[in-house]
């Protein structure tokens, strides 16, 4: 079982299910999803990222201890990740380091996309010199203004708008994207590869799940 | 398809296969798998390497026409990646930078396992502070000497030694592991994660060949 921590708090099934539907999709392997309590508008700044880390830590704890074997940070700031990586013996996996890790293996220049003034720290120093440019999606402050046709449309725009910078590989720096399955959308219509953060969690925590599976 | 480069020669379709077979148990996906030309020995220093550069260009460019969408150089050195990026509008995935981004993934210590004196400069640059050690098995100088009972026993002390050094992650840094099934065996008597590089390239391979896939 691969745990899937979502830094926000809610109490809609289908919302809480969406990532680790992305990455059974994908991956084929069960998932247990999880949200911190009380806090509904999730990570927005330094205060509400502080707030949150002692619940990442708490939640993680619960989930080793209720049996998942590898843990997912699904958040592509990967807060709290030094944290929970101390508190537990499974593997810690966070949807920003592994989507830009993903785009490192590819070794082309990238363009970032997200909902943020400037890329997560965490992107941004792996990518290095990699990362050619950052854009995002025109009106679109939160993950809910992407759910409709003038969002997506703004995201391609935003995407072309990183293609003309020079990047080869879109990251995607924020895991609303996947929510709406923006990258299924641009992979229609634009002809490099699509880092989709939440697929890249699932693709290491995929890899780490079936080895604890042989173990066994 | 997934193009696998084989950085040596062989007549031998068994040995040819080897690692395509890796990559298709572990993600379900096709591969085919070619070798440059007279170079029975691969590549085992800088003039060896020299001489085989052009020809991982010509064979990736070859299976570039054949059909491949993504192509894996099949060794841990990655030799001559940049220069076949250049040449190809797939993408190109290196068996050595893929296994070490993988276990940045993790972001816990590693230790790495090859048979050279010291570890691959890929593997050693993209690993950084988190590299904890390298050890080789004791009387192994190529990969035939890894296939017999002797050769796995120590490979298990090595990975021992490297556990005893701090490493909460192993990186194996030839793929020459891979076709003995190292792997497995280390994930039956060791706790900590198992990076294979064929099963790494194979990963990040995997995610791109669905996505060029779904585009088609």
């Amino acid at each position: 079982m691969i745990g899937v921590i979502r830094v926000f708090t809610t109490d809609d099934q289908e919302v809480l299910q969406q990532h680790g539907k992305v990455i059974t999709n994908c991956y084929g392997l069960p998932t247990v999803n999880r949200c911190i309590p009380d806090q509904p508008l999730g990570i927005f700044n330094d205060e509400t990222e502080e707030k949150a880390v002692p619940k990442i830590v708490k939640l993680g704890k619960t989930l080793e201890k209720e049996g998942s074997k590898v843990l997912v940070i699904s958040c592509a700031a990967d807060p709290a990740i030094e944290e929970l990586r101390k508190e537990v013996s499974i593997p810690v996996i966070g949807a920003g380091s592994a989507a830009a890790l993903t785009a490192l293996a590819l070794g082309q220049p990238v363009g970032v996309l997200g909902i943020t003034d400037t890329p997560p720290a965490v992107i941004r120093n792996l990518l290095g010199d990699l990362l050619v440019g950052y854009a995002s999606p025109e009106g679109v402050g939160n993950t809910t203004d992407l759910m409709t046709p003038s969002g997506r449309e703004n995201g391609l725009k935003a995407v072309q708008s990183l293609l003309n910078q020079g990047a080869k590989v879109i990251v995607f720096a924020c895991t609303g994207f996947s929510t709406i399955g923006l990258a299924d959308v641009l992979r229609q219509e634009v002809d490099v590869p699509i880092i989709d953060a939440v697929e890249a969690e699932g693709l290491f925590a995929s890899l780490l799940l079936r080895q604890s599976l042989q173990t066994i």
